[in-house]
């Protein structure tokens, strides 16, 4: 059954606040990109400290200096850490090596990859497993949801362990997981919703049921 | 004259601790990636607070949400913020917006861009006027420094401002400088130094020796 990941892209108050009433429906927490840069691993620090049972991925996006970076983050206590599918494979590789340091995860964001399939067989020759499709925030009214790239990869590598990310809600749940992604990651349709909590259970049990189906 | 742009990959006491020997060889500080990774903002107001008189550049190497996020480092006091030429148009056109909302400049970073001349073509379409070759940390060992690359853009977009990055030292500035670079971006070289002033002072002085040249 795919876990739900909330990605947590305001500032650390706020995030504090959706976390209150959404955490039980939720199995990963994304620090996003922007929480990093306003509050760097106090965030990541903040958040294990109030919930010490949950994944937390920090979404670094690292481009460079893979080792290096990854080991902040797991060094503060996050569990993942994003890398981007287009930086090189030594930045990968050092993300790896960071990662088994620190019996931490590596997920490999996809945004902007152009050749999907073919950067994915590399990805997994360097030992990745988890990939996430995504498309960028800037780009969802031109692209919509990447779940024709998410049902491509999972066509191409059964066994592959998959993320879905960018824009997506309750209403397309129904498009993305008959593709089997490990992993859907929501943001503003929790974070902005009227009701955080209700928000998340709603899409929670749309996962679970579905995967008792 | 090229200015010089020292960047802090450690901690934020370390960094200032260098910026106390290095500052007054210094043009452009950078709150490099790695840093703001650990402190977010606070490094930028900081280093802001320390040396007012100084511009600052924060590395977030944005790849998505560029207004967002550009928007988080002008916001806390930075001059300047760096977005992937990989990243999509939009995000591109996004920093840009946000970088005229501050009065603020956009360094478009060019690590692991193909093919340079032609996407920085449509990077002066979308109106970026200072691109940086940057070799990656991870890939220094094996591809040297990006000299080459400085040579070829300059000779195709003469009016272009250029800075150039990865790896950088006084030995490889009469390599460089004859290709007329806006700024020279280092690190170790002077954050690593048994004396950060003394090597911010070399490096600054080389600088404006040929300069006078």
């Amino acid at each position: 059954m795919a876990k739900l990941q909330l990605a947590l892209d305001g500032d650390l108050q706020g995030s504090l606040e959706v976390l209150e009433k959404a955490h039980p429906h939720v199995d990963i927490i994304e620090i996003g990109t922007p929480l990093v840069f306003r509050e760097g691993m106090r965030a990541v620090r903040a958040i294990r400290a109030a919930y010490p049972g949950l994944r937390l991925l920090a979404d670094l996006k690292i481009m460079d200096a893979g080792e290096a970076e990854a080991d902040i983050a797991f060094g503060a206590g996050a569990d993942m850490i994003t890398v981007l599918g287009l930086s090189g494979d030594e930045t990968i590789q050092g993300a790896l090596a960071s990662a088994e340091k620190h019996a931490g995860q590596v997920m490999i964001d996809m945004m902007a990859v152009t050749d999907l399939v073919a950067r994915a067989a590399e990805l997994m020759g360097l030992g990745c497993d988890l990939l996430c499709l995504h498309t960028a925030h800037d780009q969802q009214s031109r692209r919509g949801s990447p779940w024709r790239q998410l049902a491509q990869l999972r066509e191409a590598y059964p066994p592959l362990s998959l993320a879905i990310a960018g824009g997506l809600s309750l209403e397309v749940l129904t498009q993305i997981l008959p593709h089997h992604p490990q992993i859907v990651v929501v943001g503003s349709a929790i974070t902005a919703a009227a009701d955080p909590g209700l928000a998340a259970r709603l899409i929670h049990e749309g996962i679970r049921q579905y995967g008792d189906a």
